[in-house]
């Protein structure tokens, strides 16, 4: 039987070379999209709302009198809301967790000195949410309760409007329970300029996030800097650690809700033996004819995924961490006896019953999570992405006196005269 | 007399556009230092240490047999160190401020649930320093620490060596108080791909920090991603928000320790009376002569710096929050009294005794802070920029069922059915 996914048997060598190629993966940008979206900043910088207003029209297909959504709307949409209970139960969640993370400033004090650390949720923060079939509730509760719970003071969510220009009910009755302030039917490269550059009717904003297409992401890397930006996201990965006790029915379930997000999406697999590895092939050949996104699915499984035989948990962790997966599922019976050996990960699903899209929706962490092997480094979204810290430093003379000396001593040291001097001058007899 | 520095009387415009103006500059990058290094990355992924050898000769005149400092060098530049006593008191400030940053992880239980965040430094952290001139041991301090704090593994320090092969002793003391793990004597752009992408001797980082010229920050610049970085610093600020009761020469002291730093430093003085203004211009213009950088701080004084007379205090906070300068000194006479107005500034100095200097070297909080603007979304380096966080989930089968229906709906509502699909399949009859 021809199987659509790969099984590879780990030698030492091919599953190293097999990991270091999925890494590799990324989306090009070509340079015809950076022209396209500097244009567009550009007139946006240039013509504020009258060029959003064309751009829309271009884009969209849609003509609008105003951008922004009465604020009654979002209301009204909660109200029509089919899934509005399910979205209420994980947005509980969702803040439960998030609270946790929230830092308090400090302040120490020695003789005559005091200093500190304060914590203020950033003024206003953008959050883009795309649309048409890509319109996901569950990224405006993820995106937008961190932010509400760090202080934010005000959170503007742009998402382009359909060709009745209107925004999804789903989409603004999640807004609604996540508090979100002021919702404008904006998008693309258009919509993130606006927000970032400030126009007419649309507020300035200090961070955008938010998921988005080629041309937003790339509006968002452009204007880094004069706001900050989250993370932009890679193809979206699951890395799966099984041990005999996996069943391949949950395996392949779970390989293929991460490849139906994108035909780039990579679902790996590490097991123990050849016969797991083939009964989960043919799993995936069962249940892919069951989906509705079976196209991108078929092709996510065919390319950047994989099985791999390992022949011990030592060799699965190692890949594990080298791979350092968005979405880690440790598949195996005694899930807590692995957490502390997995080093790198965005989000860990511990045993048969934490299947991912538990997370993505419901339990209550982030969604937002590292992707292209950087949880080495990066984090979740969390709280303390849309807070300013700012230290603070008082002495008295008589502590600032105690200390002179070294001060002065480091600064002539770098050489830095006036770094000295500015020290020495309130010591030196004030008539000169 | 012609003064160096500008005086602009407050009408609520020109002050705006100052401010404004004063916001827009930085450094440009030209194309050909971008191609330049991009051709050092490409020569150092291909070749390795032979080609940072290579480079090493070309741009630091110097032939090296073996680019690491031994581990006895650090102690014995430890030993000879003229300012050891100074550097290690501001250290101990330094630790003490930074222990407080650190964060624990937390767990949360629900009915069959398990959730949390685990916290841990990262495995390995590179810190660039300059060579020649702008060999800052503070900075070593500054930047080190706080990845100590947080549990980094392995700090590696690269720094160019000097023509006889050296490194500075007062930067390789301070590495040995902070708690550098190993030194390599290598520089420039290359240093930094060697220790981004791993050579035969120079280890493979998850983030580089520290500050650098041009080359060095373009290179951190296009490795991004594949590491992380800090921020790219753009030119120094101070801003000084003053009552009458403020003395001129040590406002005028205090705008010179920015100036020294750079011919693009830029330091505002808000101040209450043209008479106060007067007097700082000339004070200026005495202790300009003093200098050993006269002339990078005259001309940082010419240039992006100027004394603003103000007719209020409001206006004063309004412009500093508008400039959200990196170093902001309130030299009034009740600094704790204006503290809460401040909403967008890195470090906040407060009162006649705490001079810049003192928090760029010893008082204990970052000196690394975010510059042009920035402290608008920006924050102080760090503990928290050292450690990656990762979330992770356990549910009972019971607990799962619970919600098993909530988590189908909203994946449902998504259109993302093997989301759906993949905790169905946990509850379907196990035989089809």
């Amino acid at each position: 039987m021809n199987r659509t996914v790969k099984i590879i048997k780990a030698d030492g060598k091919k599953e190293f070379e097999l990991i270091e190629q999925l890494k590799q993966r990324s989306r090009e940008v070509e340079d015809a999209v950076v022209l396209s979206v500097t244009e567009i900043i550009d007139q946006v910088r240039q013509h504020g709302d009258e060029a959003i207003r064309a751009y829309t029209e271009k884009f969209d297909k849609v003509s609008l009198s105003s951008f922004e959504v009465p604020k009654e709307a979002l209301k009204k949409a909660y109200e029509a809301c089919s899934i509005r209970d399910s979205l209420s139960r994980a947005a509980e969640n969702i803040f439960a967790y998030h609270e946790k993370q929230k830092q308090n400033g400090y302040s120490m004090t020695r003789e005559g000195v005091f200093i500190g650390q304060r914590v203020r949720g950033l003024h206003r923060v953008g959050l883009y949410v795309p649309g048409g079939t890509a319109a996901y509730p569950s990224s405006v509760l993820m995106n937008a309760i961190p932010a509400k719970v760090a202080g934010v003071k005000e959170i503007v969510m742009i998402t382009p409007p359909a060709k009745n220009g209107q925004v999804d009910t789903n989409i603004l009755a999640a807004a609604y329970i996540a508090g979100v302030d002021r919702v404008f039917s904006v998008g693309g490269a258009q919509g993130v300029a606006g927000v970032c550059l400030g126009t007419e009717t649309l507020p300035k904003v200090d961070k955008i996030v938010g998921p988005g297409n080629i041309y937003v992401a790339t509006a968002k890397r452009l204007l880094y800097g004069s706001v900050d930006i989250d993370m932009i996201a890679g193809p979206s990965e699951i890395l799966i650690l099984a041990d005999d006790s996996a069943k391949p029915r949950y395996l392949a379930a779970d390989m293929l809700s991460q490849a139906e997000h994108d035909t780039l999406a990579s679902s790996i697999l590490l097991c123990r033996s050849d016969s797991q590895a083939e009964k989960t092939a043919d799993e995936l050949e069962k249940q892919l004819l069951l989906l509705s996104r079976k196209e991108i699915a078929g092709q996510a499984i065919s390319g950047a995924s994989a099985i791999v035989v390992c022949d011990s948990v030592e060799k699965q962790l190692d890949l594990a961490n080298l791979f350092a997966p968005e979405h880690l599922e440790l598949m195996v019976k005694n899930p807590f006896d692995y957490l502390d050996a997995v080093e790198n990960a965005g989000s860990v699903f511990m045993g048969e019953n934490a299947p991912e899209p538990l997370g993505d929706y419901f339990a209550g962490p982030n969604h937002v999570l590292p992707t292209s092997g950087t949880a080495r480094f990066f984090s979740p979204l969390s709280v303390d992405c849309f807070v300013k810290k700012s230290s603070y430093i008082y002495y008295t003379r008589e502590a600032l006196e105690k200390v002179s000396e070294d001060v002065i001593k480091i600064a002539e040291a770098e050489g830095l005269t006036a770094h000295a001097q500015s020290v020495k001058v309130r010591f030196e007899n004030e008539i000169r």
